[in-house]
Formats: structure tokens, sequence, C-alpha cells
């Protein structure tokens, strides 16, 4: 194999057969072709794209580089959701214990925060004693027992990903609709899925700010799913201010728990369970959408979701104590209310600034390396199109520090403007499938 | 300097700025910009381009990455020729002793064979004894002397471009116009010229096979050339067959003496007295092309050309016999003469399957590494448009073997076709300057 010429031929438009992609990704991770070449190809792949049989061949060869979960036997159909990355955006705490008490099995593996995004692992390593690092045999023997793990990405699934996207995240090569698609495809097939729903943000705080970006994606990420036999859906969703009102790791926490009681945010709610009914229809434990709603409303109800999020929670080390006591999660020793500095209507929540915002608190990372500070955070009440008068109690500010306090108020100033009228973006806009596309709203 | 950020800039079509430029070459000859990073900015110019501010500041700092030829206190203008390469070629090989008998000065620094072209580094060697790696003090001091030195890269100028070509030359990163400018440039600036001929082959024997890229790749050279206040000047020639007679190194080396004797094939006189007309004017030694050319076919006549070879040969440690008997060039043991197999009208003379069987024959590289074999290669005196009968001698082969004699004829059967009748493109098409662009033909 004459890598320079697959490169060249990438470069030219043409397109590179599936075998010589399974060759490359092999030689790859075997680490017989340099770190140079690849980054060159990725560069032509951004700027030609890959032809659909190219993108399935490197989606199933980074699969093929790892291990892939197993389930003979299991009488339940397995299911995971995946976001697109959001600012307060809880919805995984929620969806694991309601889905797994409502009889399907959810092997969700999922991600730390990435910019001004917020990442479930982060969140649930809140918890005190949470172990999101689960080995693969450890995460199936506990959805086979309680229907549900949350755990990290782990070394045995798709190196081969795990290798090109460090190189990609240092030569500009992120930034490509059918590198990220096979990227988080590849991943999501490793947990031997029988279902899988998509949240794709869009407006000013997702990634992709462009919409038809973002359905390109969704499109592209749906054709590789059900080319591997998952049914794979995608709901378009706002990310033009936060989901729920709490933004923070343990804030969040707390929140999803009130939510698993029934006291959640309206907003969050609705994403919730339009993701969660979407996972129940796919997998064929609901017969239609009222119904696959009417039995998550039940789990919540019930109680059996909360109970399923406690099992979870003792199950990988988690001091359970904190589901019936919030104030048993890190608490921020300052905190301080943010008020309306003007009468009028909330224009916008920006999600960028507050996500920002969390991560200098300590919330977050600039560097992987960097200690996150569970406790600090945002909860955010205002919503865009709410009028409110001077002084009016808009948000509270967690934080380590006076320093913490002032830097969480600028934040909060530059994303809440307030002003004549607000307008948001529909919460639910677009659903995609394989077949059609539904505009929601 | 964040590098990801400029390659990111630049895949999205933005400018670096030339202090970016700069600082990123220094960083990358020093070891502290990785391959990885460099080969995927590489091909983000492949496809997005440079602005010419960033082509200048690109070539300023592969030039400043290593030395230059000084020429303090000479009392004549320092000029060279480039080619982009092309079959038969052995202008340089005449050019050098022409020039320095004209009275200006050659400091040449030439390559090697590259895919089916020759190198005048590989031709010189087919002479005895020859050494082409002289340092950089040994070269200008002897063409202090004697007028012209020919020579091959030395690490002392541009490592930057040395090492960012390995890099491109493996990553699908050669075929760019400003890379390849900036490339060829900053070597041909680093020896100090006063003017430069640029010889830009078209046809199916060039490495750019479309004319509008080979003009584009000239005014930019012109340019950066101009910039750098060395008058640079491109005529464009044809490569739709091979130049004079012989195809191979010591063949070559052959022709040129007897060229230099007043005796070389048309075609090859025509493009150098038009290749040396250009510098003598530009370097101002000659008022006018007319004036020029009667220049140099005077050094030819009075043998003055022919000396200053010999003395270059000399200096250069060759064996000096080879000046008077051809039969002291290396020579190969088995030869045939190649006959028309029909009668007609020669169609073409393909050049790459002549550099190709070149390379068969063992007078070329497949791998950098690999020997040349300095006998073989060919002497073809057939010319697209002639008329020839059936079994009419058209070329001989000369090879190592009975194998190669056989392989020579293959590509010989490839190379020439006899039909109805034969177009060639016209030998000098084009000539550019800074000011404009003359059609010649």
């Amino acid at each position: 194999m004459l890598v320079s010429g697959l490169i060249e031929r990438k470069r030219d438009g043409g397109v590179l057969a599936p075998g010589e992609w399974r060759e490359l990704l092999a030689a790859y991770v075997a680490g017989r072709v340099p770190d140079y070449q690849m980054s060159a190809l990725c560069m032509a792949v951004v700027w030609r794209g890959l032809a659909p049989e190219e993108l399935r061949a490197l989606t199933d060869a980074m699969l093929a580089s790892g291990a892939r979960l197993t389930w003979e036997g299991i009488d339940r159909p397995v299911v995971d959701k995946h976001s697109t990355g959001g600012v307060g955006d809880k919805t995984s705490l929620l969806l694991a214990p309601m889905l797994a008490a409502c009889g399907v099995a959810v092997p969700m593996i999922s991600g730390r925060g990435l910019g001004h995004t917020g990442g479930t692992l982060d969140k649930l390593e809140a918890i005190p004693g949470f172990r999101t690092a689960l080995t693969l045999s450890e995460a199936t023997a506990q959805v086979r027992r309680i229907g549900a793990a949350m755990l990290g990405q782990t070394d045995e699934i798709c190196p081969a990903d795990r290798k090109l996207y460090a190189l990609r995240d240092v030569t500009g090569t992120v930034a490509s609709v059918p590198l990220i698609a096979a990227s988080i495809m590849s991943k999501k097939l490793a947990e031997g899925l029988d279902a899988l729903v998509l949240d794709v943000k869009r407006g000013s705080g997702a990634f992709l700010a462009d919409d038809a970006r973002a359905i390109g994606l969704a499109r592209t990420m749906i054709a590789l799913g059900e080319a591997a036999g998952c049914r794979t859906v995608a709901v378009v969703t706002a990310m033009d201010r936060p989901l729920g009102f709490a933004c923070g790791n343990a804030l969040e926490v707390e929140e999803a728990i009130a939510a698993l009681r029934g006291e959640g945010p309206a907003d969050l709610m609705t994403v919730t369970r339009a993701l969660g009914a979407e996972l129940l229809c796919a997998a064929g434990v609901a017969a239609d959408s009222p119904a696959a709603q009417a039995r998550l409303a039940e789990v919540l109800r019930s109680g059996a979701a909360l109970e399923r999020f406690r099992a979870i929670v003792e199950a990988q080390g988690g001091n359970p104590a904190i589901v019936d006591d919030p104030a048993a999660l890190p608490q921020a020793p300052c905190r301080a209310v943010y008020e309306a500095p003007v009468a009028g209507v909330i224009m916008t929540v920006a999600p960028r600034p507050i996500g920002h915002g969390v991560i200098t608190l300590g919330g977050g990372r600039t560097r992987l390396e960097d200690d996150v500070d569970p406790a600090v955070g945002f909860v955010i009440t205002a919503k865009p199109g709410q009028r409110v008068a001077r002084d009016e109690p808009l948000a509270t500010i967690h934080a380590r520090d006076d320093a913490g306090l002032a830097a969480g108020r600028r934040a909060l100033d530059e994303a809440i403007t307030i002003g004549e009228a607000g307008a948001a973006l529909p919460l639910l806009s677009h659903r995609i499938t394989a077949r059609w596309e539904e505009v929601l709203a």
C-alpha cells in the first residue's frame, strides 16, 4: 500500500476502496503509517469529503480496531443516546435510569466536557465515590443486572478512533462531517446497540452553528447506524439557551434527581421525554409515541426511575445518600443571587458565555489535565421571552470564592440580555429518520 | 504560536501573516512543530493556495533558514537557469560553459532525475571522476576563477525547504503552485543571482500537463524573483518529444559536447540559444536578443565554450579526456538499432515512455538510493512530422544486456507512433516577463 498515492487520490477528489480504508487504518493503529501522512489525508477529507461507501468502510475499520459489547441471550433491546453537546444538558442522567426502568438495556458510554459544553462523566463524578472507569465486562454485567451502566470511553473500544481523534485535534481536521460521523458512530456501534437516538443541538450554543450542517451530520450518522443494523433517529433541539436551570456538575446532578422525582424544569422534561420516547419506539418496546411518553411518565411517577438511578449510583461506588439529600453533593462555599439590572423581556440566555463561565469558576477544563471543581456553576431560572422586573432574581452563582462570584456575574452579564422582546428557537424543531424528516415546530 | 489555529485559518481560506510564516518555519526547522501539523497545513495550502504576501514570506523564511552565496567584488553579473524538467534536456550542460565564456558568472545548483525526467547531476556524474558535491565556498571560488560551477543542492542552502520537501513528497502535497514556486525560488535566490531564466516545459512529458497551470507557475516564480531583486524571465518550451536526440546520462554528455563543437541537434540549439539570450539580456551583457544570440554563436564557433566546459570538468575532478574522446565516457555493451515497423509519418515520440525506458534500462532511479547506470539510454533521431520508410533506423538502444535491449524496444514501441500525419508543439511558444507575456508561436 503506497499511502502517498491514497492521499493524492483523495486530494484530487477521488475515492478510496473499502479495502484500502481497512488496510490504512490497521496500518495506522499498528504504527506503520506515520501521523504526518494521516493528518494530510484527514485535511484532504476535510476538503473533499467521503463517499458513502468510504464513510462506511472508515467507520467499520475504526469499529474493527477494538472490542465490541456483546449481548448474547439478553432479553431486552439495547439502546443509547448521543448528544452533539450543550450547556445544562443533563438528559443522559435522566434517560439511563428512566429507560432501564422501562425495560431496555442502556450501556451508556459518555464523554467529558469539551469546549464550552459540559460532559456526562464530569457530572457523574460530582457524586462522591462514583466510578466511571468501568471495564467493558463490568459494564455489561451491570447492564444485565440493573439495566444501565454509565461509563467513560475505554482503551478497548475503537483505539483507531482514539489515535485519529487526538491527531485531528491538533491538525485542524476536526471540522469534517464525515470524520465526526465516523468517530461518533464507530464508538456507538461498538456498544452493540439495537437503537440509537441522536440529540442534534442547534442555535448559538451548538458546536455546528449552521443548521444545515447539523442536520447533514445527523443524516450521515443515521445512514451509518442503519447500515450497521442499528435503528437510528435524530431529534433537533434548541441550544440557544441552557437546557433546564442548572449549569455545573453537582448542580446538574441535583437538578436531575429533582427531575427523577417529577420536579424537573419543563424544557428539560420535554427534551428528555422526546428522546426517550424515540428509543422506546425504535426498540419496539412502545407501540407509538403517546404510549412511550405514558410509559416514561409512569416510571417517574412510580419512583421506579429514581430507584434505578440509586441502583446505578450504588453499583458504581457512589454515595447513594445524595439521592435523598442533595446536601451530600459537593457544595460551593460562596453563593450570590444575580438580579435583573433593568426591567424588560429576557432576550437571550446565551449558552456559550455560561459554559465558559462554568470553566472560569473552575467547573470545567481549559486543558485535558485540569482538575474540575464539581460544586461551582449557575442555577439560571430566567428563560428567553420571560418578562422581568428590575432587581428580580434571575440566577444563583455558586463559586469557590469572591473572585469566582465576580467572574460568574460577568458571565451572566454577557449571557443574559434584557430588552423589548425575546425570541427563542422551538425546543424540538425536527425529527429525522432514515426515511423522512419531520418539521416539529 | 498555536499551530492548530494557523492550520484552521488556512483550512478556512484565511491568510497567515508574514511573521506567522517566519515563526512557523523557524519552529519547524528547530523541531518544535511536528511533521503531522506541517503536512496538514501543506494540504490546506494545496486546497486554499497562498496570497502573494504569504508566498513571499514563506519563500523568505525558507531562504533565511540557510546560507546564501555572496558575490562581493565580483565584476560580472551572476545568472542561472531552472527547468521544470524534461527528457533529453541537456541545455544546462551547454549553458553553464557558454554563459561563462560570454562573461557572466554561473553558480549552477542542479538536481537529480525525478519521475520520468533526467537530472543534470546524474548526467555530470557520468563523467568519470566528476564531483558534484562541492561546498558553497568551493563553488564560489570556482565561479570566481572560471565563471561556472555545477553542483548539487548542499545541506547549507534552504534546510527548511529540504525538510519540507521531503515531507511533501510522502504526503501528497507536492502538487501546489505556490509550494512549488517557494521551493524552487528559495533555492535559486540563495545563489545570489542577478538574473534567472525559467524553462517552463509544456506537453505530454511536462510535470504540469495543463498549460495554464504551467504558465501560472512561471508567473508566480517571476513575481517572487523580481520581488527579491532578481530579473526573472520564463520561456515556455515544448516537451511533447525529447529535446535533442540522446536520452540517458553519458549519451547526453556526449551530445552536449558535440553541441559545444557546433554539432548539436537543431531543436536543442534553438532552446539553448533562447534561454542563454534571455540571461545575457537580463544581465545587461547584451543589448538585445540578436546581439545575445550572436555572442552565443561566437563562443561556440571559437571553441571558447568547449574550453570552458573542459575547465569545469577539470576543476571538478572529471576526466578531461572525454571532451576530445567520447569513448572515454562509459559505454553500454549492447547496442541495437530500432527501425520503423511501418512506413508513414512519425506522429509521436512521447517523452514519458522514453524517460521510464531509461529508468528500466538502469539509467534512472525508482528509489532515491538506487544506483544509476550512466551508459544506458537511447539516441532517437526520429522527430514528430518526419516521413519514414519501413525499416528506416529511428533510434539506437544502449543497454547493459539483451533483456535491456528488449525493454528498450518496448519503450520505443510505446513512445514512437507512426501514422498519416504528425503534429508537434512549437518549440518556443511563450515568453513571460514581469511586465508582459509574448506568444512566440
